[in-house]
């Protein structure tokens, strides 16, 4: 089922106890796009600036990502990242950003992307990811990971039915510590699903009809760059439902045990490094065996 | 098969968001007895002064906890412990602290509890771990929460099988952030098996041979009290266990989400209550449920 994107497409500079990776590929539209389509073709929606130095029919090579919504801005630049880890990996900092492309008008999605059935929105200003989805006929299934719009409390607006956000905006969102009550008051205020991402904690699945799932993260040794680790997850787990063509609770617990496995591998190398390097094989070899270790 | 324990019996006053429990039921040993009790007969060891306002045949009343190890010393006043918690109760604050007995000699394991094959040493003084444990003839099985002596370099001195600590203590003692390494590290320095409690995180099993297992706590929405966690888990682990005579890595998976289950419990209410309130098939019903939410 056709499965589409947008969000950032960045030159990413990122520093780890492990090294620096300078002006490497980064953005969350990219991470996603990669990651799910081990699962599903995909339709990428972003726009870089004339500075681009990546080619990006190289970069996505022997992979079924539709770049026809990827716009090149003559007079625009690319959005820059310049990010550090601690340490241990457990905080990111921000040292440098600009907005640039993402500080203008949204791409335009093409027209033959508006019969697109699966749709991820990766994080972006509200308006834009508004005006992004009503160039869409009839989404299936919407899943974003932002939660702007929620808070200035207007999801209405915004007809999502997924919502993916990491354990710190979750209690912002809800105004709540506990988790599982903080998912049930985000479920309240009209999603039907919510995922709750706890890093190297796992994860959280819950609907609006009771249904848990709990998820701890794949055990990994190698972490070298958790960059992109949340779009990958959420890429690996729209590729599988988008392949699928299926949301019910069942497909969405390995849904999300896909996303984990997929987050696994990206965090083991400097940008998409971690990604490129694997096959569909080792995902799924990774997911049985992550299904053995959480058994018992 | 026979279950010893030995550790703290406790006079607590414990503050936490939703109330005060003052001159509670509390210490390792209390904790560890009645959450093993639902498994197996359990063997008791430890000692309280003439203060001890408890009368411990009622506390434990129809519950297999054999109490010929309890110590009363006439002279001798009952460890006291004051704690708060945070609002979020992820920090705890140890107010004030009398250690009384437990500055003294270690009790005395009588006779007939020298054939004990489970032994459960809870946190306390290296030395006296150690006097405890040369008491014990020839145990097939001992765990401790303990890391002093291992931070110390004499784990060979005392003679572990399993090692059940807290995160914060792995990374300590391994000297390594990444669990999985320091997990790895402590089984190099000498034990058969180490368990990692992550609090709400969950915890992670691995053993000598390389089996790994990792599992999220119980989703719990209720909690008042955390006090007694850690003792609760390994009290429903090791009463698993001995319930079951096996020490094989499918009976530790088994036995960790046990305690994983009876920890969810305990920390439900204030003391003990969380524990005197549930019964055998509330455990069941939840240790099913537990495999049933994180299956995919």
């Amino acid at each position: 089922m056709s499965l589409l994107v947008t969000g950032s497409i960045a030159i990413d500079t990122v520093k780890t106890p492990h090294g620096v990776s300078e002006n490497c590929i980064g953005g969350s539209a990219v991470y996603f796009s990669m990651a799910a389509s081990f699962f599903s073709p995909v339709r990428l929606v972003g726009a870089v600036g004339s500075d681009c130095p990546f080619d990006w029919t190289k970069v996505f090579a022997g992979r079924d990502i539709d770049l026809t919504g990827l716009e090149v801005r003559e007079n625009s630049k690319t959005f820059r990242w310049v990010g550090s880890y601690s340490e241990n990996m457990d905080n990111r900092k921000t040292e440098y950003i600009e907005l640039n492309v993402l500080a203008e008008e949204p791409p335009i999605v093409p027209a033959e992307f508006s019969d697109s059935k699966f749709v991820f929105l990766a994080n972006t200003a509200p308006n834009l990811q508004l005006k992004l989805l009503n160039q869409i006929d009839r989404p299936a299934f919407v899943a974003a990971d932002t939660m702007d719009f929620w808070i200035e409390g207007h999801p209405e607006d915004l007809k999502i039915n997924c919502l993916i956000i990491n354990e710190d905006e979750a209690r912002l969102l809800a105004n709540e510590h506990n988790l599982i009550k903080a998912a049930e008051k985000i479920l309240d205020i009209g999603a039907d699903v919510v995922i709750i991402k706890k890093g190297e904690s796992g994860s959280l699945l819950c609907n609006a009809g009771g249904d848990k799932f709990v998820l701890p993260a794949y055990p990994a040794t190698e972490v070298k760059d958790p960059t992109g680790a949340g779009d990958s997850f959420a890429g690996g787990m729209m590729g599988y439902l988008a392949e699928n063509n299926k949301t019910d609770f069942a497909s969405l617990k390995k849904a999300v045990a896909y996303g984990t496995v997929v987050a696994s591998f990206a965090i083991a190398d400097f940008s998409l490094n971690g990604l490129i390097s694997i096959d569909k094989a080792d995902i799924k070899d990774r997911f049985e065996n992550l299904r053995k270790i959480i058994s018992f």
